[in-house]
């Protein structure tokens, strides 16, 4: 095969950055949709129109609805994972590093919204998303669980405490205190909430001050 | 009119009756249905066919899907109207309450499923049970925070404590511990997480022993 002219690879170039800004378009509208509607209920076709495609120039892109729905959970994951990543190591700094993930999500919430309904939504029988939702769940659980851990083998909380319990009890209060916040943000303050939650939390291991 | 009588009468009961089982065969196919597909994606149709009667015949008794929907909620209500009052006077009954009502839950998994894929659903844009929701989670933060405000005035727990905060953060990890053990029974222990947390909490508000 020939190689490529330089000017046949500027028009790949360009081609492909316009297809990955349509991507970025369609996923905004999709969550969106999905923010208002679920992802049961919203219609592939509203979201092509929402960014003024046809639905076979939105199919084009994603090929089905599972594969939008896909697309905003990997989005999603990324973000939960470099969190993770980033204060694993030390659990008051974890702990910590919830509510900085909370202060920043507090200033998007149809993205929350989004996700806390896909989250619930999954729970339903056959969703297409309840393997990568448990999946997420476990993996959180297992990483916030191995902090604790670390923290009890350095001595620096209680042996007696319960690992993987703590850690669930960790993503119980998020998920929870979440749900209040976006069925009244102006009643419900999730950030305050969970900085006060944490606060308990660290005076009763030892960690406070 | 004329007296009805004592066969009219007998006979009315009787049917009476018969409608009043009718509707509870009915409402636990509806919670059945809704724990499975959610109210949105449920159809009326599959629920009449549930207890086997036609459409008309199911219409009958509940006119429209909403109907089903409000009876399914005024049904939860009556629960946890009850048990709020029950252990209103006194934080620490309050507290351990939480885990009897929860011990009691853990008996029926899909009604659960039911009401917290609503409580979620009810997030979503123009859903007929956002109101509801609503109300009944101010109305428990109310009855909650009324409990800690007492504890407070009568000096057995620091008059610190921020009781609305405090009864929303008992409801986030009621509705989060939930959600988990709904993920994953196996693997979440929704009484055990719930106790080790309020046990946890009664310490910290110096009222455990």
């Amino acid at each position: 095969m020939a190689e490529p002219t330089t000017e046949q690879e500027d028009k790949r170039q360009r081609r492909s950055r316009k297809g990955e800004e349509r991507r970025v378009q369609i996923l905004a509208a999709t969550m969106r949709r999905f923010a208002e509607d679920g992802y049961q209920n919203a219609a592939i076709g509203d979201i092509a129109r929402d960014v003024g495609l046809s639905l076979p120039g939105l199919l084009h892109h994603f090929p089905t609805k599972v594969d939008l729905l896909l697309a905003i959970l990997a989005k999603r994951d990324l973000d939960s994972a470099d969190f993770i990543s980033h204060y694993r190591s030390d659990l008051r700094g974890l702990l910590k590093g919830m509510v900085e993930i909370f202060r920043h999500n507090a200033g998007m919430i149809e993205v929350v919204r989004a996700f806390a309904i896909l989250n619930a939504e999954s729970l339903m029988k056959d969703h297409p998303a309840k393997t990568w939702f448990l999946d997420r769940t476990v993996q959180m659980q297992n990483d916030i669980a191995a902090t604790f851990e670390r923290a009890i083998a350095d001595g620096s909380i209680d042996g007696g405490i319960d690992a993987p319990a703590m850690a669930a009890e960790l993503i119980a209060i998020m998920d929870g205190l979440q749900m209040l916040w976006l069925r009244d943000p102006n009643r419900f303050d999730m950030v305050g909430g969970l900085e006060a939650y944490v606060s308990r939390l660290l005076t009763s291991l030892g960690l406070q001050g």
